[in-house]
């Protein structure tokens, strides 16, 4: 399988985003799968839920970086669930355990990813979500997937 | 002495802040611990050792959540080091242990910790810091502190 | 008050030990406290609040380092409580920030405290505990604290 | 892949064990792994390694939990590295993301996995480690892995 040479793409925002950045999560997913990275994401519903079945529809693997201590809470699409029991503190590990990231809407959790991706020196491409300095935009899923693997 | 009744305000910003910032974060510890508070910070440089030398100057008690694991790391102005061997984990912990957040100037570990202090419902005053949807901005140290209070 | 000058010594046990650990916990806080030394602990209930409310009778200095994300819920003997978050990866910092340990009964949460003041480096002294390396028994409350101070 | 349904076996144990220990775990690993469980670890060196290489022979998928913020820190027969930042208080997780715990010779970081693993419920077998109270001692590397999926 060789994952520990694939690209691994963070992708962050919500458990209740807008609807059509359900959409675009799910998009996201799909191609970052599909162009052969790894998906990790913090494991629950909404944008990180449906970054992982897009990620699993394009045949992908995905990690979930849990807030709870049981690897069970992790949403189905999830192969590699990871429990840290460290409550929303562990959203700094999900921005650890990302190559790059890309967020999309979301809130302050987002935003606490987001700190935390560049923190970490990584690169953050946004979509629809905060628009502050060390965010690249990208006006669509596919802009925000070519960004992330430029 | 009674510290549980007392409020606990959490000043958060770089090590290496512009040098008006500095002194900002002076007054602010000094005008925090002239009316009663506790100062809450991350236990090292810049911000972080301006505003405790302020609040040890009004005659204050001053907590620092320091990233490492030794409590000697904390600077000579902290009363009560807290080591936490988190590295920027800490972050959310230094949000999590304060009742309200005064944000200095800062980049991207100053935006970790005014994330965390929203989501974990903590009222956030912004000096110099970052202008986004959450923060409320103040002119000056008496602003901040008068904002913090209120 | 020069808190930083004081030895800290924590004192680790179950929230629920054999009655008469909790006279032992009593009398350790109060001698700790006597000593001029700082009482940190994980803050919440059993021995943990009666050693903090032995230290408090002598006039000492407690510290409570949580599991949970509220200061609040500190027993009422607790002068500094730090809330983490971090459920029971707590105990590792609660052994991080103190000097020297003494571990009363206790069960499992305990055993993980002794084992991290190990790792830690720290001296770890145990009245009625788990009995193995690394551990320094004592027979009395009077004789754990004299070897912690020694 | 299905990776949901597997049973996840943790192996703990230090980076430096006496060198019998070394092979056990290399067979351990290889066990564990034939039987289709997910091999879980400290990521590291010594044991964490060992287990990790006899899992791979055996054609298994492995998971390592590393202290340090940069998952390219796993030995290079882990899968699926991840980064936590939290030195030693990552032993907690290690215990945490495993159903069961075999332990293999082992200083006091084994000591604070095998307390963890108590705290969260889990069954601990161990050989030629700690023998205390909630360790099930096995004799031999096929006992401990008859154990764990017994």
């Amino acid at each position: 399988m060789d994952t520990r040479k694939k690209i691994r793409i963070g992708v962050i925002g919500g458990s209740r985003p807008q609807k059509k950045f359900l959409h675009s999560a799910f998009e996201i997913g799909k191609l970052v799968a599909g162009r052969g990275a790894i998906l990790v994401c913090g494991g629950l519903g909404g944008v990180m839920e449906e970054a992982a079945r897009g990620a699993k529809q394009a045949g992908g693997l995905t990690i979930g970086i849990l807030p709870g201590n049981n690897p069970g809470d992790a949403n189905s699409y999830i192969d590699i669930p990871i429990a840290t029991g460290l409550g929303y503190t562990r959203n700094s590990l999900v921005a650890m355990n990302a190559d790059v990231l890309i967020a999309i809407d979301g809130e302050f959790g987002t935003l606490s990813e987001i700190a935390y991706g560049r923190i970490y020196g990584k690169k953050v491409i946004g979509l629809g979500t905060w628009n502050i300095e060390g965010v690249v935009p990208a006006a669509s899923p596919e802009e925000a997937v070519d960004l992330a693997f430029r």
